[in-house]
Order: C-alpha cells, then sequence, then structure tokens
C-alpha cells in the first residue's frame, strides 16, 4: 500500500468572480501545502463559481475562464505551490469543433476539471452526465466529454470525475474498476436538499465498492440565487468504511491521510471496455511513493439534527445573498407573527443586528399584540426597529378610488410593501420577504405588497416547519444558556394576516397541518387529483386547493427568490405554464 | 400520380383545455369533410396545447391526454367523420419502460401524434429530436421518439415527423426519402419570431428537395404566455415550388388539391439504414386511388410587411393572453408618451374600445401635454379614461418616511403602480405594463411601479422599434381612411419618465438608436466587450451599458412576461444568474 495526504478545500466561490475565486483557490492551496496535503481538490467549477447558466454560451466569459485557469497554474507555480497538484473545475470549451451543430450550446462549452501541477494543466477532461432535471439546465449549457483521466501520483492511480457522473450507472464511473484506479476523486457542485445527505453518502458507499477505489467526494458551500450548498464533503473506503467528513454550511479544508493500492504496471489506455463512448486518458505526475510517515486520524464532522440542519441552509442562504450581491444591510417588516420573527432571527444570524433593520406597520384592524410581540423581538436580539402607522397612507388611497372587500385588504398590505421600498431605496437595504411557502402555494399574498422584496428566506418552508424551526431555534439558545430570540406568543397565537377585524388564517384556508400534507403530497410528490384522495385527503379540501394551487401561478413567479430546501419548490424546479386550464 | 385534398388545421388550442381542444379539432375536421378533404392535419399537440412544460411530468395530465385522444377518435367516429384521417398531436408516454432511469423525465413522456380513423389511432409515434435551448426545455420534459409512421392513403404513401424532426438533419426526416413516401407531413409548434419566416419557408424547400416528397408544414397560432405562434402553414413541392400558404396570425382552415406519386410494392419496413436508430413502420388506410376530380387553385396568402408583422403578433398575443387568462378588460396607466400609447392601441386592436381602461395619473413634475396627448388618445380610441392625481398620495408617503433623490423617483412610480393594482382588484381589470425592451435592458423602471401588471405586450420591443410601430399603426389607418389612432405628438415629443422636473431620458441614458443597436448587439448576439468596442460602439458607452444590464437582472425577473418576437429576448431565452460579478 501506499500513502497520500489528500486536502479537500471545501469552498465558498462567487459567480463569475474569477479573480476572487483565484484567490480563493491559491489560500487554499497555501493552506494544504502548509498541512502537508500531497493533493487538493476543489469543488466542481469552483474557478467560475456555479451554476453559471447562460454565462456559459457567452463566449467572452469562456475565454475569460480559460484564461484564469492557465494564469492560476502560473501563480500557484510563481507563489511556490507548482509541486502540490491542484484539481480545480472550471469552465472550458470543446476544442475540434467542427461547425455547430443545431440545437447545441452555442461555442461547446465544458464543465471541465483540470489538474495544475509546475504551472500547467497537466489534463483536462469534461463532465459526461449532464443533468437536465430539477434546478439544472446542463444539457442546455454544455456539450458533454468523453475522458476518464487517470493520473499516477506517488505511485497511487488517481481518476476524476465530475458530480452527475458519479450518480449515473455508465460514463466514466463505469469505467474507474478498468482503469483500476485506486481513489477517485469527484468533483462536485451539488446543492442541499433535506435528507439528500444521506442519499450521497450511500452513493459514495455503493460507488467504492463498485469500483474498489477509496472516494473522495468534494462539495461546494455556500448561497447562489435559490441554491445552497452544503458541503459535507466525505471520504469512503472501498469496503465501505466511511474515513473522513467535513462540517456542513461552512468553508472547511479537509485534510486525511490515505492508504490506497500500489499502482502496478502501465495500466490500460484507451477505449473502455465497460463504458462505451469513455476513453480513460493516463498521465504521470510521480511514479514514487511519499516515504513512510505516521498517518493522522482524519476528521469526521459531527451530524447536525435534522432541523438544525435546515436553519443552517437558510442562514447561509441569506448571508450570502446579501454579500454577495453587497448589500450593506437588510430590511423587513415586523408584524409580531411568526414568519416575519423567523426571518428578522436568520437575519440576525446570518448577518448581525446591527445590519437588521426592522418596520412596525400598524394598520386600523392591527391588534395590541401585533406590536408588543414584534417590540419584544427587535429587543431580545437587538434589532433597529421604527413604528410607522400605515391608515394616513391607506387613507390618502381610499380618498382617491373606491375600495372595499379583497381590494382593500390588499391596499394595506401594499401600503406596507411600498414604506419598505422606499426606506430601501432612500437607506441602501435589500428587502426580505417574510412568506412561507403555504402562502406560496395557495396564493394568500399580496402582489406588491406583502411579496414585495429582494430575497424570501422560508419561501420554501412549509408553515408548519416555520413553527418546527423557530422552536428549534429558541431550544438552541436555552441549550446555550441564552434568552430565546423569538417571543413564545408569536409561536403560539393563531396565525392571522389581520387585514380585517379579527380575521384569521383559519377563515380561508384548513388547519396548517391539515393543508401541508395535502400540499406537500401535491406540490411535493406530484400526485394527481385521484391520488391525493385515495391518499385520505378530503375530496373537496383537494379540488378546492389544487385549484388554488394552480391560480396562483402568477403570483409565485413575481415572488422574489429564496433558498430551495426540498426537493420540489416553487422554484426553478417546478415550471409550468400561467395560462393553463389544466387542474390536477 | 394520384391525387389528394389535403386540409391542414391552423388552429388556436389553450394548454390544458382538454375538451375545449377536443371540440376544437371536431369543428376543423367537419369544415374540412365539408370541404371534401381526404386528410386533415392539425399541429403539434393540439390536444394539450403547446408547450405544457413540467404539466408533462404530471402521470394525471398525460392520462388525461391519452383518454382524451381515444374519446376524440371515438367521437369523430360517431359523428360521422371516422372516415376522415385525422392527424393531432398530443401528451403520451413511452410504453415499454422498465424501470426509470435516473435523470430521465418522470412517467418518459411523449411528445407524439397520432392518426385517427374509423374510431380509433392508426398508428402513434413520437417526435426524435428534442429542442432543449432558447425558450425550449424539451430534453427536460420528454423522451424521445424512435419511428417514422408512414401510411398508405389512396395509394400515397404518407410520412409523419414532428417540428424539430425537421430541422435537424439525421432523424426521421433522413429516413423519409429511403421509405420514399410522397408526402411528408410536419405539425409544428413554431413560435414567432422577426424573420423567421423566410427561414422556415427555406427548410421546407430544402427537405422538400432532399426527400423527394411534398412538405406540408401545418403549424399552431395563438399566443401562449410569452410565445405567439404565428400560423404560416404552407405546402412545398419537391421542386421548390411554394403550393401553398396560410395567414399568419390567424385560425385557417388550408385546403389544397396535391398531385402526388403513386406509392409502388410493400416498401421498405424496419431498421433505416440512412437514420440510425430510426425504424420506418407501415400502416394501410387505403390502397386505392380516389376517383379523378377537377382540382381546385390553392391560396397563397398574401404577405404581411415586416412592421405590420410584428403589430400583429404584439396585438394576438394581447388578446390570447387576455381572453384565455379570463380576464373581462385591461387597465392601464395613460401618461401621454408613446409607450402607454402603443400598448392602448394594442390593446383596443385586440379587445376593442370597451375592453380598455385608462387612467391618468398626473403628478406635481407631469407636463402640461403629458394629460393632454393622454386625452388626446382617450378620445380618439373610444378608451374608457378617467384622471387621478397622485399628490396627495405622494404627500402622504413624504409625511411618513423621508424621502429624496431617486427614492422620491420611485415613490411616485409605486403610487401610480399601487392605484392600478387596487382598481384592478376593485373592478377586475388585467393591469397592462407599458415598458419596452430598452428600458428593460439597462433597468429603467421603478419595481412594483411602472413595472406593475400581468402583461407586458411591448417587453421585447426595443424603443426605436416602438416609434417604428406607432407610425406603422397611424400610416395603416390612413390607409383604410381611417383617423391615426395616436396623437401625433406622441410620437414626436422627446421621452420623458417626468419624475422629476424637465427631466428626459437622454438625462441618464444615450439617445435609443444609439443605445439600441448597442443592446442588439450585447444582448440580442451576445458579443463581449472587446467584440463591441470592434463593432464601433463607443467603449465608455459599452462599459457603462452592459454594466447597466448586468445589474438589471432581477428587475427583468420580477417584470410581467409579454410576447417573445425576437431571437434573444429578456424572458425563458436568456436565463443568467442574479447573483454574479462578472460582466460581459
Amino acid at each position: 500500500m501506499a500513502q497520500l495526504r489528500l486536502a479537500m478545500a471545501q469552498v465558498n466561490p462567487t459567480v463569475g468572480d474569477l479573480e476572487g475565486n483565484s484567490d480563493l483557490i491559491v489560500d487554499y492551496t497555501r493552506r494544504a501545502a502548509d498541512a502537508g496535503a500531497h493533493l487538493v481538490v476543489f469543488p466542481e467549477m469552483v474557478l467560475t463559481g456555479y451554476p453559471v447558466e447562460d454565462l456559459a454560451l457567452r463566449g467572452a466569459f469562456v475565454d475569460a475562464s480559460i484564461t484564469a485557469l492557465h494564469a492560476l497554474a502560473r501563480r500557484l507555480a510563481d507563489t511556490g505551490l507548482g509541486d502540490l497538484p491542484v484539481a480545480v473545475g472550471y469552465l472550458d470549451r470543446h476544442r475540434n469543433t467542427v461547425a455547430p451543430t443545431r440545437g447545441q450550446p452555442a461555442g461547446a462549452p465544458h464543465n471541465a476539471v483540470a489538474l495544475l501541477y509546475q504551472g500547467q494543466p497537466v489534463f483536462t477532461s469534461a463532465k459526461h452526465h449532464l443533468p437536465n432535471y430539477g434546478v439544472f439546465d446542463e444539457a442546455r449549457n454544455f456539450v458533454p466529454g468523453t475522458t476518464l483521466p487517470v493520473v499516477r501520483l506517488h505511485s497511487i492511480d488517481v481518476a476524476f470525475v465530475i458530480c452527475e457522473d458519479l450518480w449515473q450507472d455508465g460514463g466514466p464511473v463505469a469505467a474507474v474498476r478498468e482503469a483500476e484506479a485506486g481513489l477517485l476523486v469527484v468533483i462536485n457542485g451539488s446543492p442541499y436538499e433535506r435528507g439528500k445527505r444521506d442519499t450521497r453518502l450511500g452513493l459514495c458507499t455503493r460507488r467504492a465498492r463498485e469500483t474498489q477505489a477509496t472516494v473522495a467526494y468534494v462539495n461546494l458551500v455556500g448561497g447562489q440565487d435559490e441554491l445552497v450548498f452544503d458541503g459535507d464533503s466525505l471520504i469512503v473506503h472501498p469496503d465501505g468504511r466511511l474515513l473522513a467528513r467535513a462540517p456542513q454550511f461552512e468553508e472547511h479544508l479537509l485534510v486525511a491521510d490515505l492508504e490506497l493500492p500500489d499502482a502496478v504496471g502501465a495500466g490500460m489506455w484507451g477505449a473502455s471496455a465497460d463504458a462505451p463512448g469513455i476513453t480513460i486518458q493516463r498521465h504521470l505526475v510521480s511514479a514514487d511513493p511519499v516515504p513512510a510517515y505516521e498517518p493522522r486520524p482524519a476528521p469526521l464532522a459531527p451530524r447536525r439534527d435534522e432541523i438544525g440542519e435546515v436553519y443552517a441552509a437558510l442562514v447561509l442562504a441569506t448571508r450570502d445573498y446579501v454579500h454577495k450581491n453587497r448589500f450593506p444591510s437588510v430590511l423587513l417588516g415586523l408584524s409580531g407573527g411568526i414568519d416575519s420573527a423567523l426571518v428578522a432571527t436568520i437575519a440576525v444570524d446570518a448577518l448581525g443586528a446591527d445590519r437588521v433593520h426592522g418596520v412596525l406597520m400598524p394598520s386600523r384592524y392591527s391588534t395590541d399584540h401585533s406590536v408588543t410581540d414584534a417590540e419584544e423581538l427587535a429587543r431580545r436580539q437587538g434589532i433597529n426597529a421604527r413604528i410607522i402607522p400605515v391608515a394616513p397612507l391607506v387613507e390618502a388611497f381610499e380618498n382617491a378610488v373606491k375600495v372595499d372587500g379583497l381590494a382593500e385588504e390588499n391596499l394595506q398590505a401594499r401600503v406596507r410593501g411600498q414604506l419598505l421600498m422606499t426606506l430601501s431605496n432612500q437607506e441602501g437595504h435589500l428587502v426580505l420577504t417574510t412568506g412561507n411557502k403555504s402562502e406560496l402555494a395557495v396564493g394568500y399574498s399580496t402582489l406588491y405588497g406583502d411579496s414585495a422584496g429582494g430575497f424570501a428566506p422560508i419561501r420554501d418552508v412549509w408553515k408548519t416547519l416555520v413553527w418546527e424551526l423557530a422552536r428549534w431555534r429558541n431550544a438552541e439558545a436555552e441549550r446555550n444558556g441564552q434568552v430565546p430570540p423569538i417571543p413564545e406568543h408569536s409561536i403560539t397565537k393563531p396565525p392571522s394576516a389581520e387585514l380585517r377585524p379579527g380575521q384569521l388564517d383559519t377563515d380561508s384556508l384548513p388547519e396548517y397541518d391539515v393543508l401541508d400534507a395535502l400540499l406537500d403530497d401535491y406540490v411535493g410528490t406530484d400526485l394527481g387529483r385521484d391520488e391525493l384522495v385515495a391518499a385520505g385527503h378530503d375530496p373537496e379540501l383537494v379540488d378546492r386547493v389544487i385549484r388554488m394551487v394552480d391560480r396562483a401561478e402568477y403570483k409565485r413567479r413575481q415572488y422574489p427568490p429564496g433558498p430551495k430546501i426540498s426537493t420540489r419548490n416553487f422554484g426553478r424546479d417546478r415550471r409550468v405554464p400561467i395560462t393553463s386550464r389544466w387542474t390536477v
């Protein structure tokens, strides 16, 4: 057996920031070198950030990525890091494009990996399986690669694949065993989803057994529009043992000492028999093993609990959206209700209380506790808060046009939305939108009213989960000997939009536990009407709720983006027509 | 040679309306039968409407489409139309799905065509080439088919393919010549784009020559969210002659008497040598030719001029969005400027003046002509108009929060947006948004202000084209001896948002002819910075404008949908991150 100290850099790049991302790679490579690593691997498209979407179709951006890759290789060498091989994901293009084929992405872009060593790339290779479902549009943006690169490094054969290539049978991963690689490095941009963590570990375990290679899975971390990458990089032995695991939702350099089989002979080169269309390409970095050394124990990050994991995802997504878009601070309406209380708490955890600004906007229908609960929230967390009563503004509109019924309810919500946007323009804050997924599903919101803003931290969080998260956060504070940030009354009182006297959500909606269960089966599992009824949901409620969901599509399109935490949300995961007569 | 009277039903279905679309198919089949047709063909996915997007992934919808197809076949037979073969596009699924493959669309849906005859389908077949670029996501929503169906009908061999299959080399169209078909029917859902008409005719001519078959191209007509299908169905002889052409932007039954080669022998059946992966499947409807009859001349619809074509697309898209979403009427702000004047005129042409409601909302900075020009517009067209001064509303906000500069400008725009939305809620109108593509590109608009609304008829129209369309529409009126609908002063005065005293668009933007030329090269042609400069644009302006475009992505996401008339617009055609540091 041969030894190798592998460093996995679980980092948080920014889309389009080639310079900043290059700095990040140099920084982590230096740390890896300082830790004595023999190989350092970075996630998928770390150089450009991920996903770049249609930026892949802009020739100038592809050029810039390729130029940045070569500059990075030289810079690493120039700063004394040239002898440490560095695997990075970047945006490349297919070299031997003849004429562009109709329907092929312009410029034939590649989602690529390169190994940088002594000032230049040892190899470049491209992702083979291009996911084109859920949030992914890679068949639109890339052309597939056809090689499995295998590098001999310190007497170990190391194979490299990219993300989806690990998930799909066939393709490069099928050629890994044939190539007799001892280590399979997988670079990933795999977004967080509740429960996906176990799926990933299960997959890595299966592939390690199949390929008889140790699998090293390195993932991005950080928020990018609606995606949150959770990191959770891991290493699995061919016998199925989990050797190392990085923490979720934070940047981390995972360093692990591995024992790997010695490479023997020249190995198979060329067309793979097991994976049609894949060519195994071998490259030599160093034939000699490293001198024997005393391995250190590898880290195994403890797991977060299920709710704590969701909370951490929302905090990271909010922090990155604000920072990466260069907003100095955030602003939100505080109603005394649970949704705005949770969003404020997420914002404080993401940015610090001094960057969070709350506005209390009581109307003629607001209860006393709407103000006292909001004030108590602001006091507990040290949020900057002010009160602006909306009655004079609502009256000004009522003097200009006749309003009653739903139009009057919407008017109040819009006056509030407009106040927040005006303060945002005047003072520079990003407005956070506080609506939850249950409201978004059934359209229980006002266009340009409570749905106004730039980022919606809980838009993929069912109302029942909103309560769970609030309770979890308060309990977490108590565990740490702190004051619970959310007033108990905001959690326990019955939800109300307070747009009419005595109004409760249950006037127009069923209880949220009933509603959320139905919505999750309809939207999350894509069941049809008859299947929903067969699953035990009340037939009348099914008909009523799915009609509400189908009618609310336009409102959802206009809603600000927010972090995706579920398999099916209302973002890029679900693309349905606005104009449609179909229901269920 | 054998004779065949072919009917092509260029119709306007509604997505999801299986019942209504079935009625439409029966109606046009009866008309075709009354005209003595021997075959009637309908466009792509006419039964479900098109595109259905992720509705294809809902099993209940696929089931409903298949059920509706069989019900339609029986209904045609029951109402005496069973002897007329009817080709229809619909949503089907792959029958022999073993286990679902990762990354394959759930339920393996097919974009399919069936030939209905004597109460049942003679064949079903699926689209092979699935476009996944521009506005299309078909690799996400469908699995490809593998057959070329060829039907012997009155001694003529008729082959059927679907839309993109005609555009791409290889696939079923490559098997058509080998199959020795005399007629190639192509069913299409091909959206309008400026200049695409000539491209389509060129393609049909090329394919007719290659396949030595007469090509009959039948297309959808009508608006569906951002897409406008223009019809323009046509028939081309193998020698390249255009035999028949339907009008654009209206439903039409095109009936043409064709002379086609007699089918000889049993013909080739099975795997195609010319098109790997395609199987030729033959079906017999009737071996005998129709008795000789006197052919009638086929219609060749006259062409619209280039600007008239764009205008017709905008009118049809607006009409269908309003009707298909069941709005009784529309409402828009009338500023006296050219954008709102053009949108009002489009709305009147689409819906009639009695369904168009205008609101004049002068502020303290409004010029006198903003009111007089708007009143003149309303008077000329008979639009319902009212005046609501916004000063008291703006003042109410100014009393509540401190505002100046840009925040004050946005405040006025948002008060107007809110007035329109309040009237919409109170009275039931759909709000039309009046912004143009130049504004959308550089972000020259206010979130929830002038960008509020449900449909934006000119969001893909550069400002320079707005003026051209207005002049064209006035000239068209004069040609017909009518009063020009748009006041000349609205066309000739310098554009201004009137949000500050004496403000002009040119205070913050270059002249629109300079700006639009640059934007079209940047957004339309995807040129990078250096290419833009090389193309002759001022380097400083390039840097300034592309920064404005890249920063305005969030605003564009929040903008209402509107008809796509160009190859690259700011809708589903262009998918870029909000969070990005990349510029050019």
